[in-house]
């Protein structure tokens, strides 16, 4: 899978790791443990896989720092799952390849296009719109008028990046999304008639953001959506028109972020959970898979179900959820039991 | 932003409101409070914001009708959302730009294209399509044989229209929308294998739709999928074979409706809610995001949950939800008690 | 609708029928029993619907096999859904039309395309792609390098496939759709920064599969993702890395299943439900819309909520759910009955 060759001793020093076994064994790729061949090294991530590690047919390990094992040549560091995507980083890694802009794409008027670029059939680029250096652009593209793409940035087929929007370096862009569109805002009128809201604001993405496939970023209505450096998006999110997310949140699969909400640095969203319009999450905080937040959520905090509560309750109260009805024919019987208790030492009561 | 001049009597006419102040001050554009400045008029939707108004550079304000202030220039109005939306709208309106159609786009036989119109390149027209004029159709559009498509309508890139579907004029699709793919039907045969079922029917989109990025809408299994004038639909909506959506209605993003559900008029879905197959929901009712209706909703009735029930039942439990832990430790606690009471009372009776 | 004509004894052999009524009957297409016309068969699904039938125009129908009715020429069989799908494919089906490849598409090196293809333009084919017999592949699509498309395949607009994916026989992909973008894995370094994980596996998809608009399905980190034969896949579902997906598998409209998540053969998962990673749903299980499952599921299970519990309980528990504010009054009640109860019996006591 890698034309490359490298020691075991340069890996290690890679990866900042502690070397067991000959540093000059050659490794040509990574694999998994289960599928590794003579000349690949293979990653542990936690030491309880270790019988699976003894019968793997990989040439070395990347193993957890604190494992006790050095029967194979391993690497030891402090997070193998991080170590592993590094070195597989290192032998995936491919030089740019310039093949310049394809005869068959459509440039408009008064664009900056570097020499160094990939441009492929059917990309269709605007006017005025400007390209950084090493940005490969596959077939089907499109970018409107006045958008500015930074240096090594790789767009998958049929992207849609709408005017105006600007996107950093280092970003990569996954097939089918769509960049810019109009926020959904509308005004009503007496007779039910919504007029709608012109959205002259713009997307601005920041370095080393990774968008996935078929999602939906809408420009603000005025001022931008502004998605921050090295976060992490899903496919098939959508996020509204003025939404702030801070640097290096995760945004998993099928969330969608309503219009105006604010992200801190390092949120992670779940898969198909939902955030309100104008509330905050702040830094650090989780919100569980399928969630619906309707209000600010603190900093760190860990929150599930619709309405978001914290996440210690939601389990609880989950929990139960699933004894209702067990617990109601408890009740009923209380009920009964009260009833004849009352009957017994108030006989003079009538009972409501 | 924009290149108009009007004066404050001329945008309060347009609004049918209420002047305060110099009517002739020109102004060039409306922006928000916050950001507005000398030239432009801002907006102020409810009385509680006047501080930020009061601290605003803007020239001139459009304000609620009930608001007792004219310090500042002021055109009053019962709704200024809308009063801002309908200038907005005055300051962004362009004239149709006739670029005619791109020599790199595709036209196929028999089409019926008036010349006031904008087709981009690699844009694909099947044949027998007809168009509206003023039609603007981005770069990377498809539309397939025997579709037809109204005046003044605008396709952003990389939308598809599949054969036979018909929508109307002054209708919005932005980026990688599907209108008119298969709806999702299958025979089951007694081996487990689907036979699917051909969709022969269409899509009919009326006048004033928009429809967000990335949305499907399926076509008809015979017959046709409606979605009535007016209606504005979110980004990644799913909309199922033979849907009626009524007029006005609103469908926020990551909806789905399944097959042959219908709503009436002035219906709103929140975000991620769902509406089962074969189902009514009534003029006026709405649908709390990520609800799930399962069930036929009477007009104007708000429903939550999954499955949908009556909005206040439905904030009510949710509370209730949130303290069954508490709840269920008191029930324990009461059970114990009546043991005990059960004892001393009917010291002869076993207890189950 | 269709040029074929065709007996009704004919029609009756066809779907193994019991056919009553005179056997030389020409129809010439299939309606539903409203619309239907003369000279076209409709279909009863259930026998409750007589009435609608026997008000019905059409020539003939398709009805229950325990139907004792044949006034009208009737074709009795076990199954009419699955009978009349049978028919309106022999209606609907049209002989391969090979246009061959449009001057407008652009075709990669060392490809392999027969002769029988139908390549509509501003379809872009990278290099060494491999396509069988009768494709059709729709304006605009993309097909990487070294994909490989099987016979009878049908692909239509915007739709993306990745480098190296492979699909089988008589698939079809709707528009929109983005077959092999790269799976969501980052590892997290000690600043918070999130290091890409390249994703070297691929995307397979067996025979007869059917994917919707706009669905997308990630390459395996390691290995494939693989959508075993017969799976059909409803509009706006993300399925993951390294998910596999048994054989005649359903997946419902704006479904999520997370990375590595397994499914056995003839599972149902409902619209908006989402599946774990690392989950295993066993054969014919179900999951009901709008669930969330986050552990295995045994073969046949049927489930539903969040986390998803077994369906008939959580019926009971979502009844239940919607008394809370009901039974919570009464436990309140109750509560206050011990207490006067235990005041009277247990006068020395205090109450906690």
């Amino acid at each position: 899978m890698s034309a490359k060759n490298i020691t075991l001793a340069e890996l290690s020093r890679m990866v900042d790791g502690e070397l067991h076994g000959d540093p000059d064994i050659a490794i040509h790729g990574l694999a998994n443990l289960a599928t590794a061949v003579a000349g690949e090294i293979a990653f542990l991530v936690k030491a309880a896989g270790i019988e699976t590690l003894k019968n793997s047919h990989g040439a070395a390990f990347i193993v957890p720092r604190t494992l006790s094992y050095d029967d194979k040549p391993v690497i030891k560091v402090a997070n193998p799952y991080l170590a592993a995507a590094i070195i597989q980083n290192f032998f995936q890694a491919k030089p740019f390849q310039t093949t310049g802009i394809s005869p068959k794409a459509h440039i408009g008027s008064d664009c900056d296009i570097p020499a160094e670029t990939s441009i492929g059939p059917f990309v269709s680029i605007g006017d005025r719109v400007k390209l950084g250096k090493r940005v490969f652009i596959h077939p089907g593209v499109v970018i409107c008028d006045d958008a500015v793409i930074g240096d090594d940035c790789l767009l998958y087929p049929n992207v849609t990046v709408y005017h105006s929007c600007t996107i950093g370096s280092g970003v990569i862009i996954h097939g089918g999304t769509v960049i810019g569109s109009d926020g959904f805002g509308f005004a009503t009128d007496e007779n039910g008639n919504h007029v709608k809201w012109p959205h002259i604001g713009t997307v601005q993405i920041d370095d080393n953001v990774e968008i996935g496939a078929n999602v939906t970023i809408d420009r603000g209505t005025f001022g931008k959506t502004h998605i921050m450096r090295g976060v992490k998006i899903d496919n098939l999110v959508q996020i509204g028109h003025n939404v702030k997310i801070g640097g290096n949140s995760i945004i998993v699969a099928q969330v969608g972020i309503a219009g105006s909400a604010s992200l801190g640095k390092n949120v992670v969203l779940g898969g198909q959970s939902a955030v309100k319009g104008h509330i905050h999450l702040d830094d650090g905080s989780m919100v569980a898979g399928k969630s619906g937040v309707h209000s600010n959520v603190p900093k760190g905090a860990i929150v599930s179900g619709i309405p978001a509560i914290p996440h210690k309750d939601w389990l609880k109260a989950s929990i139960i959820f699933a004894k209702l009805p067990k617990i109601y024919g408890e009740l009923r019987d209380m009920q009964k039991k009260i009833v004849k208790i009352y009957e017994k030492i108030f006989p003079d009561e009538s009972q409501d």
